[in-house]
């Protein structure tokens, strides 16, 4: 088996990582289910990588469901059950698995059906010209109608011939990094903090990907110099550590893009979501030369909605569209033209207001529950979003992290270990437990919160 | 401008043709509107092309409506309209233009707009989890309800989990074509007559395009060597010559494929319009293990709809899907289920049935006026599809192809010429003018035969 872990990284493409590999190694069969992998120990000397790591690309596998563990066993290869998806994990549905508490998993129970039948049903009314094929860069009526819905929402400063539909989040970093590339860009700075799919998409762009610091102020953008061509930021809402931006910070990223003519990418994939007080608003308003601002329906209403949109600098237009056209296809017209109607009718904002009164009595009761039944653990990260980041105490180290997860998987409950977030590098000294409550039923979530806590203690404790 | 035109040349990428060059340069603005364009004959010379390649070339930016043309005083670059699509030629509105009579673009007047709702009713009824984010290679009820479709409707022998649902044509012909670039393919043979945009594409996965001669037995396969990795083919029905694959070019390309394990990329674009007979099925059936079999529901349904389907030899599948995650995206899950009640209905099954004999007429009336009204011209190809190939007499030669569409284009009809489909490369002696008679509305397209009978009479005898 360490045999063919080796073949796997040595079949790795440049930019791929360990966890790229095996992911792959295990999608297209290389590594078959049942093989059981050796121990994050023995293979982190195997491969001269640091343990920490290699447990960081078990945790985030098995998380994904392409690895089972059991406490004090080790891991296997999972029987196949459903496939990773680009831009976040995979909604797995693994027998015993009850709640599904991973990050940027949004609450779909609510669907405004009714509401999105009458939007399909004005959209099929629309011309028969309208049914052809789309315009690459997405149909006049949505453009028109999302350019509006972001400068009111987040302050976007756009004109709809300057919006770009897409399917997806990472469907428009692609085209966005491809265009990059063929201007000349080799470098990009992603936070530290993220998904691997998206390190793994930049990568596939044929951009170095170089791990940017993130702490209580978010990413530690100072560093950024002349070397780096563009930065992957997610300013309103740090993912998953949950910080903003500081002010000074987002004003420095601004003066070095103008400086020396990098790329802002701004992935804005909460931004509705804060439940504090009013969301700021995006970086791209302070720069809509150099920023391209991304935002997506997924989390907002549904990810099976499959639509998103970027507003990038007009000079990078013209290359996206380019890319667009390379790319093999643009979303579908008619799904355009629903969420066009669905946004003229305001609908989409209530849905917002729905989801926003959900997720933000989640968030609470998270709070509370640390509070009052964990002593020495926090809710770090701005009360927003569909996640928060359960921090334990300092001493409990990455490995409580993975037991923790371990514990409450084993009871039927889904949680992430902030380790797998972690671009591979150097160990970070906090250990956390990163909670979505957006996935969760109502009525499960009251149960796995008991689940995680009596996790955490029996871990911390035991 | 003959300057500009180097420079265009010169960033040209691997594999990218003249037209893409010039169509990049046009989209990104380099060439900007109003600017006019050297003679073909002086450009030929400038750039060492043949002239015929450069006016094929002019002929297709002017038909996509990147370039304008006016009879006997030159080219210019267009005002922007709107832009070209991947996959098949835009659906220009340019003022003035009545009727568009180009290849690839169906009927939608009739999109059954009352079972699409029905459809999408059923759909948006699906459990919560449904909305969540789709498995990548498309919801499991849908591909099911494909795997039924095209076993009954086209021989195509492949289980459920063996499908694979994209974006459209393109898109799966992207994910496929880097799955054989990532396996060491290094060239792959198209048909010379086809969409540049399919050659760009193919080239944009890092692969050589070789040009496949076709002659009245469609594809010349013969010539296939051990230096080809895989072949582009429309076995059915050729784009846009018309004809089908010969039953021994048929065995003669598995044979080839078996012989080298080389792969077949079979394109069945538009297999459900046959007019004559029952279709010839597809030629996955003979050799699933060497053929990846394309359909799309952008001829049979509509463009819009934005769904199309591989399904790939079995070791070929876990490569798609791994491309699928470097893709950034895959299709609306609730657009997916739409469709998969809409196949469930036999809904589809009726609009194909509907759009046949709408077809089979359009496609009866312009061989009845070509015999009646043209001496010496024929309409080539099987009666079949979307579009017909309107032969002229041997010696009317390239000019009149172009003569003709300008003429058309004058009078407010849109058709393209046989040349404007061929890869760069030696002068074709026959000369045609392509005719789509997907696109007019009823009742446009009697009016734009005339049209096209007066224009095709005036260049021949003027």
């Amino acid at each position: 088996m360490g045999l063919d872990v080796h073949l796997e990284i040595s079949r790795a493409r440049p930019g791929r990582s360990l966890e790229e590999a095996l992911r792959a190694a295990v999608v297209e069969g290389r590594l078959a289910p049942g093989t059981r992998l050796p121990a994050t120990r023995a293979l982190a000397s195997d491969l001269g990588l640091s343990r920490t790591t290699v447990a960081a690309v078990f945790a985030q596998l098995t998380a994904e469901g392409w690895f089972t563990a059991r406490v004090g066993a080790g891991t296997w290869v999972a029987e196949r059950q459903a496939a990773a998806r680009p831009g976040t994990v995979a909604s797995v549905r693994r027998p015993g698995v009850r709640v599904d508490l991973r990050a940027g998993i949004p609450d779909t129970t609510g669907f405004p059906r009714r509401e999105w039948l009458a939007a399909v049903r004005r959209a099929a009314g629309s011309p028969a010209a309208d049914l052809g094929y789309p315009d690459p860069a997405g149909t006049p009526r949505l453009r028109a109608a999302l350019a509006a819905y972001v400068a009111r929402t987040r302050g976007v400063v756009v004109p709809p011939g300057g919006l770009v539909v897409g399917h997806g989040f990472g469907d428009l970093l692609l085209l966005a990094c491809r265009a990059l590339h063929d201007r000349g860009a080799r470098r990009v700075a992603v936070e530290e903090f993220g998904l691997a799919s998206h390190r793994a998409l930049v990568a596939s762009a044929g951009l170095e990907v170089v791990a940017l610091r993130v702490d209580q102020d978010g990413a530690v953008v100072d560093v950024l110099d002349d070397e780096v061509d563009a930065v992957l930021l997610t300013p309103a809402h740090q993912f998953p550590t949950g910080v903003p931006l500081a002010p000074d910070r987002r004003r420095a990223v601004v003066a070095w893009a103008q400086r020396t003519g990098g790329t802002i990418l701004e992935d804005d994939y909460d931004g509705e979501f804060r439940y504090d007080r009013r969301a700021v608003g995006a970086l791209q308003s302070l720069d809509p030369g150099h920023v391209v601002y991304l935002g997506t329906a997924s989390k907002a209403l549904a990810p099976a909605v499959g639509l998103a949109w970027a507003a990038p600098p007009d000079d990078l237009l013209g290359d996206l569209l380019a890319q667009r056209e390379l790319s093999g296809g643009q979303p579908s017209g008619l799904q355009q033209l629903a969420l066009a109607a669905f946004l003229e009718d305001h609908a989409y904002d209530r849905n917002v207001r729905r989801l926003r009164a959900v997720y933000r009595a989640r968030r609470a009761l998270l709070e509370e529950v640390v509070a009052a039944e964990l002593p020495g653990c926090e809710v770090g990260g701005l009360p927003a979003g569909l996640h928060g980041v359960l921090r334990l105490p300092a001493e409990a180290g990455v490995d409580a992290e993975e037991a923790i997860t371990r514990a409450a998987a084993a009871r039927g409950v889904l949680v992430e270990t902030l380790s797998a977030f972690r671009a591979p590098g150097p160990a970070d000294p906090a250990s956390a437990i990163v909670v979505g409550y957006g996935g969760a039923t109502p009525g499960q979530y009251e149960r796995a919160l008991v689940v995680l806590v009596e996790s955490v203690r029996a871990v911390l404790t035991g």
